[in-house]
């Protein structure tokens, strides 16, 4: 990959001085439009090795165009606030809105190649992240980004003429540091390990750009250049409407016999008053004891709630609220997205919501909304639900892996028993529990969610993320089973 | 204070759990009012001495109402992220929006009696932090926010007798640790400092509610009672559309000689091209440097640009900008705040984009539309803008105290260069330069602007956060001049 960026690149001044104003000019005007549109963002990765200008092209990048619309990130080492919290969660905090042009300087490439090149993990471990990244990348340009992954590069003879060349000058020579030459030490292997990562990260939506390094203009032109033609294009696209196509396979019909998980649940199920105080007092305390074991600080929870309207997501959230201290928990409820929500991809109104460690945080309702009301509703295109079961088991991979117990609750309920539910409803004094008309009208489509439910299911019951299918029918019964369910998760989770 | 809150107040079982359950439904009620009106968010603050219930009280006021729209803080050791940004910069982080109830269990009244108590402040210090926290209320207040603050006390007796009973009894010896008997043997002094800072931030918006805390059923009743009339008021005026009275001076005319600081600029202030190469290389190489001081890394750097349209703040922007690390600033441009911002007091917006130390932010407009554009053009209501004068000032006391550099620059150019400017940009072939309808209105008010900016700056410009005036009807001038007083500014804030 490596090689048409070791062919000694060169820019005569004469010929960068009649370009880069123009260019310079264009850039601005492309950036313009970006933002007028705010139909997308651009995520620009700079990557590579030492001394092949990472730092002097942001700053060139940041100096031609409008710096008042680009966000530079640099990733020193991670804040506490970071660092307990999943991998992913400093860049998916760092992405630009649409409409901005955001710069990453070190990113999801640094670790995974770095780790790798000092052994501090094994080639499964880089391959591993390397799958991790390309489904990353693809949700990102799924969503609309428009990726530009630049890598920066030196030939190892054009390595050590550069760095004996500074040690010549007295004024340059103190910056040439010991670690220069340990990083030089191992330019081989960081060469192969990067070339594959390299390699397996080149994909159709973000493929790399390698940048020879050595020659200031002919570095500063190439990337201008690709930067300025891919606006362009994108630009030209989105005014002309052109969508990209769907691409996704059709989804599954309902079971032929009509038999599913939901249908399938055993609705009768229930427990008296007595019983149900009983093993809500042993539960409770048992959930109590378990948030403050010593070994919960290290590790997270996190519940989601999903249910038709008046499954009683509200009444089982508070039966876990009540063993809990409330310093401790957060309670997430999903309404429609603000706007500074809407200008990020789907999962970044989640992302930010990731507790720190020794944390609870619950959602009622959550990023199952994409595959549930988004779907039946057709508020989502198709194509963009289908890809949701696996962006959302991705990024439930994600909070496992930091440390986190994810438990999520489906609370079923048959349609009878909601129509009894909102026929009660209606008669009581309180208006925080009216029935709306769109409660009326999600009803027409029970079928279509439960249908969707079933496929929810199927797509994203995940070993490390398993749903429980409550049968809501009987409350009591139903809060006795999420608090048991979920003593039990968290035991066996602090028993690993 | 505390007299009232020692007299051993009781309720007894049968009359709790009479009133309880309606207290609970009412509560919901009202809860369930605040938040469909949105208009104001409650921010209730719990304090007190150890064992008084503060905790119980926090669980029990989210197991009372719906939790899910109560947002509960506890505030644990501030992460470094907190802790290199001003003191109350986590503490508008926890701020609920409109809405919403904000519960702050431990708050901005913590450290500074704690730290007094313990003599690690003076009198003086704490009687600072006092006048801070009552134009901060204030503030909060003037801004909407329905606020309660609770102070849960026992009596030396009280409490003496009460950490004798758990040691008694050997299932609850563990919970009395010898830190509880080292907190008592200061309760005398906790107790004096206490209620010199409750005396003293007893405001009228914001009065201190102390409560007795050892019976946990008059506490319980005595708090949620008092909620529920605080809210029930609140919802009510506010449907009744009931603004409290203005209670603003009238701003001042402007000069009766029509002499102001931006007419007796000079603004024939001009540089060659020549001497501005020569300048901005010498300028922005010491800028350059200056950033990267070792002491640099202990403060940060915050430049306000101001100015009327055309006025070049982007140009001067840039060439500070042009002298910095990307990695380094971000520049944070402000336009109309976001449906997240507007749910919050005025200043939020900004106090968000606070730098950590070490960074450098540039905000290219600002705070001070407040006081600039949305005075003129009515956006606020007078009594909001005058308030804004003596809360900006406040807000820049603490950037600066927490290390920050405020610099503060207002471009000044004269009706005729604007003119000049408009119709330059009205020729160019850059959509990024046209001139908006708006543009073209805002010019019509340049004296009310005028008045405006002089009052600004008047106002807020402070010994540690000075205004400069920049004669800006020559760019090259006014660029140098920005990048001179910067450089001068950091130098003289590093020699401290």
């Amino acid at each position: 990959m490596f090689e048409s960026a070791e062919l000694g690149h060169k820019i005569d001044k004469k010929t960068y001085d009649k370009e880069a104003p123009k260019l310079r000019a264009d850039l601005l005007d492309a950036q313009f439009d970006v933002g007028e549109l705010k139909k997308f963002p651009v995520i620009i990765l700079i990557n590579g090795v030492d001394g092949a200008g990472k730092g002097e092209t942001v700053n060139l990048l940041n100096a031609w165009m409008d710096p008042r619309h680009i966000q530079t990130h640099a990733f020193p080492p991670p804040s506490d606030e970071e660092r307990e919290r999943p991998f992913m969660w400093r860049f998916w905090r760092a992405l630009p809105p649409r409409g901005k042009i955001g710069i990453l300087f070190g990113n999801w490439y640094t670790d995974p190649i770095v780790n790798r090149v000092i052994k501090v993990t094994k080639a499964a471990d880089l391959d591993q992240s390397i799958e991790e990244i390309n489904r990353f990348e693809q949700m990102l340009a799924d969503e609309g980004a428009l990726i530009l992954k630049f890598w920066f590069h030196l030939s190892k003879d054009a390595q050590r003429k550069r760095l004996k060349a500074l040690e010549k000058d007295k004024d340059t020579r103190w910056r040439v540091t010991k670690a220069d030459w340990e990083h030089f030490a191992i330019y081989d292997k960081f060469r192969a390990v990067s070339e594959h990562a390299l390699r397996h990260t080149s994909t159709g939506v973000a493929p790399w750009i390698v940048v020879e390094g050595a020659d200031e203009q002919y570095r500063s032109l190439t990337v201008a250049k690709i930067l300025l033609d891919a606006m362009r294009k994108r630009v030209d696209q989105e005014k002309k409407g052109a969508r990209r196509v769907a691409v996704s396979a059709p989804p599954p019909p309902p079971a032929a016999d009509r038999r599913d998980l939901i249908n399938s649940l055993d609705m009768k199920l229930a427990l008296t008053k007595k019983k149900f105080d009983k093993e809500l007092e042993k539960y409770q305390g048992r959930l109590n004891l378990l948030t403050r074991n010593p070994k919960f600080k290290e590790r997270s929870l996190i519940c989601v709630f999903e249910g038709s309207d008046a499954a009683g997501k509200g009444g089982s959230i508070r039966r876990i609220t009540g063993a809990l201290d409330a310093r401790q928990y957060a309670i997430v409820p999903i309404a429609a997205p603000t706007e500074e929500e809407r200008a990020q991809p789907y999962l970044w109104r989640f992302w930010r919501h990731a507790p720190r460690i020794g944390r609870v945080t619950i959602f009622d309702r959550s990023w199952y909304g994409r595959v549930l009301v988004e779907r039946v509703e057709g508020f989502a295109r198709e194509e963009d639900w289908m890809r949701a079961y696996a962006e959302i088991n991705d990024f439930e991979d994600q909070l496992v892996r930091s440390g986190a117990i994810v438990a999520k609750f489906w609370l079923a309920i048959t349609a009878e028993e909601q129509l009894k539910r909102f026929k009660e409803r209606e008669k009581t004094r309180f208006k925080r529990f009216k029935i709306t008309e769109e409660d009326w009208r999600n009803r027409k489509k029970w079928n279509d969610y439960e249908h969707a439910v079933c496929d929810m299911i199927d797509r994203t019951s995940t070993e490390i993320a398993p749903w429980t299918l409550v049968e809501a029918n009987d409350k009591l019964h139903a809060r006795i089973k999420v608090l048991k369910t979920l003593c039990d998760r968290i035991e066996s989770a602090l028993r690993e």
